[in-house]
């Protein structure tokens, strides 16, 4: 669960202790703009709920993940990316580069995207 | 909806018009090798039924946008990534790379990905 004086700066960022850009927000979701953005736009968007990865929020609660779907779907509407194209991606430990263990879905977008992996750190 | 006779490659692939190495299926999903490999596992992970993108299949059916992402979970088992690390990629249009257009989840995994965006197409 989310809780106020959790160690998970997302958790944190969902009750408000931390401010972020939030740019879209439901029941179970909010979206907002990551702070190091790899793209002209790069949002994240998160369960409210804490899982440590999609995985585990996929069995944990399954619809939540069609939910963070359908919020990227209204976050690139909004961003006007939607119709010129957008990445959504989940990274699951050290390998993907994941490095706050809440699962979050990036939505990326704005620019010729390149590859699927192999990019340099921005 | 999947048919024979389709001009989509991933509902001919689907429903076995086309041959793929296919790793894991279930009822609604298919996973299996993609033929132009960009990690040391990249595995495609896709619906049965027609949906031209992620956000068309998380509006027309969420319930399987988790079983995609469950899925995956399982194939990165299969494959040794799962502690290693692993990325879930959704492409949606032109700037995104899409090329197929019917929803699909990479899964990529065995080696460092390195950045979200920008790499070089292998």
């Amino acid at each position: 669960m989310s809780a106020a004086g959790s160690d998970c700066l997302f958790c944190r960022i969902a009750v408000g202790e931390i401010p972020a850009k939030i740019v879209h927000e439901s029941e179970n979701v909010l979206a907002f703009r990551d702070i190091n953005p790899q793209a002209p736009t790069h949002v994240l968007v998160i369960p409210r709920e804490h899982y440590p990865h999609a995985a585990a929020l996929a069995a944990g609660r399954p619809e939540v993940v069609a939910e963070l779907v359908v919020a990227a779907g209204v976050v690139a509407e909004q961003e006007g990316i939607a119709e010129s194209g957008y990445r959504l991606l989940f990274n699951t430990g050290e390998q993907a580069g994941q490095t706050v263990f809440h699962a979050h879905l990036h939505v990326l977008g704005g620019e010729w995207l390149g590859g699927l992996v192999g990019g340099e750190l921005r």
